[in-house]
């Protein structure tokens, strides 16, 4: 089984940038930037939100074309698209990922330890 | 008279992001980039809408800190806060214009002269 992506032409700035207006959806994307070339799983982001919270925020960030989720027996796993959003939008997501290292809940994870 | 404007500090990614989301808002990013330098009134941006909902697209820039408007007489005068942004969100607003090169709003603009 395999969820739906667009492709990398489908990608639209528009929509990429309205799902990445969002706190928890900026913080999953944060989190993913410190762990890449590491696919994550989604129980690693329960920081972040309720199970229902997060399937809905993931759902969101793949369809925009943010993430690729891989279905893996029971499990799911999820990367950034960097490469597609890195030639489509070039310094987008790296400004972003800055940006982001600021935002709340990405601060309280670093205290966390 | 004047509009209410946040500081630097009050300036939210999130917001910005979710404001920007929107291919009306963008072409009008864009367009005052195309234009940097000079403030320009409502009325150039008629080509992207209708009086309303240019009135409701460019409160929403405004308000998330994206534009600057001044009140002069009876006109509005709008410019991008190039600096704050800038200082707040290092290439975020220069990626973002290269990339809304390519909406259909700017697209249409360009081929009309």
């Amino acid at each position: 089984m395999s969820l739906p992506h667009p492709s990398s032409d489908q990608i639209s700035l528009a929509n990429v940038l309205a799902v990445l207006g969002d706190q928890t959806r900026l913080a999953i994307v944060g989190y993913l930037a410190r762990n890449e070339g590491v696919a994550m799983s989604c129980g690693q982001f329960l920081d972040f939100g309720s199970k229902t919270n997060l399937s809905y925020h993931l759902a969101k960030l793949r369809e925009a074309g943010i993430t690729q989720t891989e279905v893996s027996g029971t499990s799911r796993l999820i990367s950034l698209r960097r490469g597609d959003l890195d030639s489509r939008f070039p310094g987008l997501l790296d400004s972003i990922i800055t940006a982001a290292r600021e935002i709340p809940l990405l601060e309280r994870l670093k205290e966390d330890g």
